[in-house]
């Protein structure tokens, strides 16, 4: 029997610690309201962190509020094999998304504690900072900033839906750190994290072995035309901007599903004005969100969408305009160590499936400076960012003991082909 | 020559008048506010009384507030010639849309008092409350009332946008009138009114001859779907509200391009939930608006949309509700009548030509009890409930040519075969 199959995590003892914080900003009839550096996340941060002082971690809080925990390893020069997420929430959140992975964290340190193993690499577990963006875009900020892609000043300066600035809500709540963000040494990161979306659970797979995450490609339109009486317009008159706004949702389900794959595309909000009953709409925004694990279908989708516009513009005589509210490129975690997730899961006996991730984690960033991969385990219904959401104890455990055995092999062992 | 073409209104003094009412309620950067049963509403019926008064009317107010001023005839039996509109306004509406009507009404009473005219038939000008319907649902509810199609109680007791009743406001402004509301005798109605549409100021025709006004299909459908992450939820996997509300835009316009002739069909309102770039809506509202002259027509669009709506919903496995705000058959207007404006525009010499009505008018009330005819005139660029709205002075005082020169003929001559 190999290594992995008998060094399991504490099942109960995670699962505990995932319900103790999740009464942390509780809300009535389940689920969690935690939006990043709000006083519920800073009881949360405080609690996360008493947790890992108690394991004997070093705990430093960087400029950002990212909270870094470290267990000592052998070696006093190797760079830490890291695991983490974040615990902040969407307005109405549930108890596993950023949870599990900072949680899971903690449990390995805790498992490799009772059983005394010493690793050569240190092990560290991050609590990044707003990786919802649910407060302050954009999301994954704290990572963002720790891998040096978004300068320091920039997402301090950034300002809240509520008018206040990151750098003010870091000082409120205290987690405005000391350790100075510079571009990090990390050997290797993992993130366990639910998958957020109904593949695994309708599938009835174990694990997910994430090989690479989506790119995001969200664009806001503005069309401008003219508001006209519903009854005494003949049609062929109209400058009809909601009709316009109203047929890109057409245009995006059909794209999406004649390109097939991974492509994916959403009108999730939209605003016409006057907004009555009976008057031609001279106004009307909406968002569209694109994505693809393919960079070249993902242009592709977005030029299929730009022509769709201005051909519907032109034809119903409108303005528009466009924005770019997010643009995010593909990220391909790295190949030996998504191979290495499914071959620790298959040494379990776990069964599992290579997906894509279409939200996205803080291991993307991660993935810029260091070798990293994730681990997801299902979704209930595939539904998340609800207080609804749900993933059955076997499961969490399942993506746990994957956790803990990779992060030991990954930490245990000096191999310089490892990665 | 005829008598019509020697015997026109007096031009300038209508459009004094009509500047004189924009005043009241007058926005700045032009147009006017009057919604029903206002103080702005109060001020201009007040103008509009006086001038009744000053011309040697009879003034009687009835308990929904109806304003009908009467010019005594010859004929002590005989019922009255009617003309006439509505005074209040839509919240930034323009100058003329039924001002026109009760003005003009003024006008041809003005004259035959000029030329000291006796008719056998009296000839009454009415203004109707609350025609508009912007404050208080239904619209041309004291027309309606007036000829019997609703229960006065039933409109007194209607609940405006801020919370009041028609009743109460009634009394605020001091026009809970007292004259009874019975069936009504009027031997024929006629309205002038400008297009509110853009047909006679693109075709450069004078005279609109109103033959029917379109039936109106107000429906509000609400979509029950599942909310979900963007990014996560493959397209076979989702129930999209949104997008199944917004495809009925498209199918919409499909129809109404298909079925040509007077269909038309407009999405003015929509609403989706959670409202959220990242987020699969799983809630839409949208209103369709269906309108044609010809009722089988209507028919077969209404039960096109619910197949539609039908079809998508099940296949995007979508819960959806329908409620019906709105349903009126088309109106037919009195054939004869409508040849009479006919054949009274070209003795004029006045170009015209046949088109119904887009919007709902109070003269399509009085066709429930009385010969009833419409008069159009060209509103520029079509645009209407708008500060923009505008009608040339020349065009506005061809229409009250008409509309004297056929009420005159109405109520001198006894005819029993006339209408």
């Amino acid at each position: 029997m190999s290594q992995q199959t008998i060094l399991k995590i504490n099942g109960d003892r995670l699962v505990e610690r995932l319900k103790c914080l999740g009464q942390v900003g509780a809300l009535d009839g389940g689920g969690v309201s935690r939006l990043a550096l709000t006083t519920a996340d800073r009881e949360g941060r405080d609690l996360v962190v008493s947790w890992m002082k108690q394991l004997g971690m070093t705990v430093s809080i960087d400029q950002i509020g990212n909270i870094i925990a470290t267990r000592q390893g052998a070696d006093q020069n190797a760079a830490p094999v890291m695991t983490g997420s974040h615990i902040d929430t969407v307005r109405t959140g549930g108890l596993y998304d950023g949870n599990l992975g900072v949680l899971a964290g903690l449990e390995v340190v805790e498992r490799l504690n009772e059983l005394d193993i010493k690793t050569r690499h240190p092990i560290a577990v991050a609590v990044f900072t707003n990786e919802e963006g649910a407060r302050f875009s954009p999301d994954m900020m704290g990572s963002f900033v720790y891998v040096g892609g978004m300068p320091l000043a920039e997402a301090l300066d950034t300002v809240g839906i509520d008018g206040k600035t990151v750098r003010e809500c870091l000082n409120e709540i205290g987690y405005a750190g000391t350790s100075k963000i510079s571009t990090p040494s990390v050997h290797a990161f993992l993130e366990l994290h639910i998958e957020q979306g109904p593949v695994l659970d309708e599938e009835q797979v174990q694990i997910g072995v994430v090989e690479e995450v989506q790119g995001i490609s969200w664009t806001e339109y503005t069309f401008e035309g003219v508001s006209n009486h519903a009854g005494t317009t003949p049609m062929r008159l109209r400058k009809d901007a909601g009709f316009a706004a109203m047929s890109v949702a057409n245009h995006v389900r059909e794209v999406a599903i004649k390109m097939g794959g991974n492509q994916v595309g959403t009108v999730g909000f939209i605003e016409i004005k006057p907004n009555l009953v009976n008057v031609v709409p001279n106004f009307a925004r909406i968002t569209v969100d694109l994505r693809n694990t393919d960079e070249k279908l993902l242009q592709l989708a977005e030029s299929n969408l730009t022509d769709f516009i201005d051909s519907i513009c032109s034809k119903e005589k409108l303005k528009v305009s466009s924005k770019t509210l997010a643009r995010f490129e593909p990220v391909n975690f790295d190949p030996s160590l998504v191979d290495r997730v499914e071959q620790t899961a298959k040494s379990f006996g776990y069964s599992s499936m290579r997906i894509p991730s279409g939200a996205g984690h803080d291991a993307q960033m991660l993935a810029r400076i260091c070798p990293s991969a994730m681990i997801f385990v299902p979704s209930k219904k595939g539904i998340s960012h609800n207080i609804k959401e749900f993933t059955a104890p076997e499961d969490l455990c399942r993506g746990a003991d994957i956790l803990l055995s990779l992060m030991l092999d990954l930490a245990i062992h000096e191999r310089s082909d490892m990665l």
